[in-house]
């Protein structure tokens, strides 16, 4: 299912010119047009899904498979002193297309990239309690 | 093959302790001690590789299967504005601890994680340029 409005889903069908790196039958990567660092590598699924969550399994791990040999094939050619592999989810969290897609980034030492945050505390026991909650979520979800 | 001196390796043996949201033969997730955002969860490989691209193609898959599941869950436990999954390769990338890990991040609106760039651009044929190199490494690696 595509999204007629969607740029990525342009991209994917070849209605937006985008200058490919990888396809295959469910995926395109392709280089960022404004990357954070020359070689920047996007990956979609071809199929319009809005975040990661809700992709089927079976395709998150072929986005894995890409996303692996397109960071190898980025470090090979590149040399970076290092990279990012960076997939937002919503609008909150940087997310500016809402087409799932993982950011291959090349880094270099002394770059303009900025992935930082302050550091939160827990209090208490209130760490365990929150553990708790995710691993109920968890085991709901995988108990179906 | 663990490294002895690694605190990842560590705490996948139990070593030292750690808030588990999830466990396998293969995979620890944990909640870190000191959160981007409450609930900011890490999932490390039980075996020692440094960075993504060392580790082989079916742990990369197992992988990203426990990171839909931790990010599903968290999620549903949290119901954060967002959420990133981020992966760190080498201190150039913000890479602390030099073995493999994914960060699960809650985000809100609003919050104190900073993840931003400026853009490069390219000039003349210099995409298309980049862009072969990286898909003549692609084919070089996967032809073998």
């Amino acid at each position: 299912m595509n999204n007629p409005d969607c740029i990525f889903c342009k991209i994917a069908k070849g209605q937006i010119p985008s200058t490919k790196v990888y396809e295959d039958a469910n995926f395109v990567a392709f280089l960022d047009i404004m990357p954070a660092n020359k070689g920047h590598i996007l990956i979609i699924p071809k199929k319009h899904y809005i975040t990661l969550d809700h992709m089927p399994p079976d395709l998150t791990r072929g986005l894995m498979d890409v996303e692996l040999k397109m960071a190898k094939a980025m470090v090979n050619a590149l040399r970076p002193d290092g990279y990012n592999c960076l997939q937002n989810n919503h609008i909150a969290a940087g997310q500016l297309v809402p087409h799932a897609h993982v950011h291959i980034i090349p880094r270099y030492n002394g770059d303009k990239v900025t992935i930082d945050w302050g550091h939160e505390s827990y209090e208490g026991t209130e760490i365990e309690e929150l553990a708790k909650k995710i691993i109920d979520k968890y085991n709901e979800e995988n108990k179906k």
